[in-house]
């Protein structure tokens, strides 16, 4: 747990700003926890919280589950969305370029590989897409192990090159299949309430999309962590677990994303629950099963844009309010300064 | 109204972009009306939405019915505050610096002025802070028409000066009574749901705050636009509704901020009801009268971060979005030339 020795000693600081208390809302929720994190091993509580080389990485893997037809979409589209992120044409690259956040794309294990030499372009694949998880499982044990372990190597190579603020998004046809299964597993929520429309399938595609991810909740419920990921995980999912498990060994706070990656979070919390300290919620998205995972991390997320995209836009979208919050912590007036009366 | 002949051919550009369906949400509808206005006159659609100097200029102004205690803060507080903004330590500043928006400060009739010679401060004041309109009106008919080309004015130049991103704030002790006042007067709302707690009054104010307003509303009901104004309106306000009408007159968009500069832009669309056309709501704020009158507007605001300080901190927290919605629309790859199938 992090160490709350200067939790009041932050909060006076933001309530002597010149501002009504809590007038800042969810910003001094921020500023708060980053101060906090920031602080953590020190004598005193940080004045200045430093913000440095915000990085998103991109995890993209495919799944055999695509070929039921549960998404709008084809696993071909990885590869050439991967090539538009390779490229900088995505809505991802846009909203990189407009806030200043570093992006790498990483190949989990996309259908069709790429022949792709990028600087920021790193392939750590642990197959050919995984198994239809309605039938057998998605993948082995030996995979999630080394999964979990590119993951958590990566962001920390990551952080050590200088970030300390991490996002992490994801590209994967039939992701959402995976998710909502993982959600429907790990938690008392129907089948139903955990399987969303994806990027835009039709009812009818929908209600096989919920017999289909149904199947593979059946044979999971009641495993243990990582053999759930096993049974019914992506390559990209194992992948950000074992990232947001390095980002905590490191004491790196994650701007967390949409519904696919805030499962990935959620199943990290169950390996590692104090990696929950380090979390901030970006955004909440359109697809059902979203809001149900952000409950059972009790978070409150900042934007709600009805964005349905993933790639890690809506964490990228939030990343200058993250820098407002620590700009109103480092340089605001208090009101003795100002000599405003309180 | 907006000429709309271009309207298909936007949002054909828009839905080609290398995304599901409407999966950015909000921003796309930002992009479609940002692109709309750019190509008013124009043969063709944009390809590329501009956005230059965004610019939040922030009216200061007081309130005779402060003496009431209807605000946890004394009148002396706004002159107190401008000075805050001019020495760069109030929250606004801090926004603005890390959004790279440009900031005006101006005095439209604060209790106490202030004597500094600063590029960025405006003086156009239109008395010294307005009557107490819980027993008589605030201003006359003849302030009313000044501050209203005196907003009209100072918005209009700063547009001629290269900005085509407009915001304004406020800064005005007891002013979310007038701005209240205002709206009951102009709604069939009851004074108990446009009346709120400001910036954090107790139990015991916000009961005489009901009362003190309802004794203006009551004197108000009815009455023209200007007229009302005139009984229960601020000086600040007034300035901020001649400033959406000088965004107008420029076909120039508008930012909207909090509850106060939300009321004055529905004032606004009285007296001209195309500048709604003009206008992106960034925030909903927690004062209880906000989302009454975005509903009269019809307006989905961008953001909601529980802010209840004004100043036009939400407006300008919302800046990045617009340039992020303006980046994709800009840049992002469309299917054909990504390669990506459809």
């Amino acid at each position: 747990m992090l160490d709350l020795s200067f939790n009041d000693a932050i909060w006076h600081r933001i309530n002597q700003k010149t501002k009504p208390l809590g007038a800042l809302g969810q910003l001094e929720q921020v500023a708060h926890q980053l101060a906090l994190i920031q602080s953590q091993g020190l004598q005193q509580a940080v004045e200045h919280i430093e913000i440095q080389q915000p990085t998103v990485l991109v995890f993209a893997g495919d799944h055999g589950i695509a070929d039921e037809g549960v998404s709008i979409a084809p696993s071909a589209v990885t590869q050439q969305m991967v090539l538009n992120f390779l490229a900088g044409g995505a809505a991802i690259n846009c909203f990189c370029r407009a806030n200043n956040v570093a992006m790498k794309v990483i190949d989990t294990g996309i259908l069709l590989p790429v022949d792709a030499q990028h600087p920021d372009f790193i392939v750590q694949r642990l197959g050919v897409r995984t198994e239809n998880f309605a039938n057998q499982p998605a993948m082995s044990l030996e995979q999630v192990e080394q999964g979990l372990d590119h993951g958590q190597s990566l962001v920390e190579s990551v952080i050590d090159a200088g970030s300390n603020l991490v996002m992490f998004g994801e590209m994967g046809i039939a992701n959402t299949s995976s998710a909502a299964a993982l959600l429907a597993s790990l938690s008392d929520l129907p089948v139903e309430e955990c399987v969303g429309k994806g990027t835009g399938i039709s009812d009818q595609q929908l209600e096989k999309k919920y017999q289909l991810v149904a199947k593979g909740v059946e044979r999971s419920k009641g495993k243990g962590v990582k053999e759930l990921l096993a049974e019914v995980g992506g390559y990209e999912i194992v992948q950000m677990v074992g990232a947001f498990l390095g980002a905590y060994r490191k004491r790196t706070p994650v701007l967390v994303d949409g519904f696919i990656v805030t499962v990935a979070a959620y199943v990290a919390t169950l390996i590692e629950p104090e990696c929950r300290d380090y979390m901030i919620f970006a955004h909440c998205s359109d697809e059902s099963g979203h809001k149900k995972v952000l409950n059972l991390l009790e978070a409150t997320p900042l934007l709600n844009l009805h964005l349905r995209l993933g790639e890690g836009t809506g964490a990228v979208l939030a990343v200058p309010l993250i820098k407002a919050a620590a700009e109103f912590y480092n340089n605001m007036a208090s009101f003795a300064e100002a000599g405003v009366t309180v």
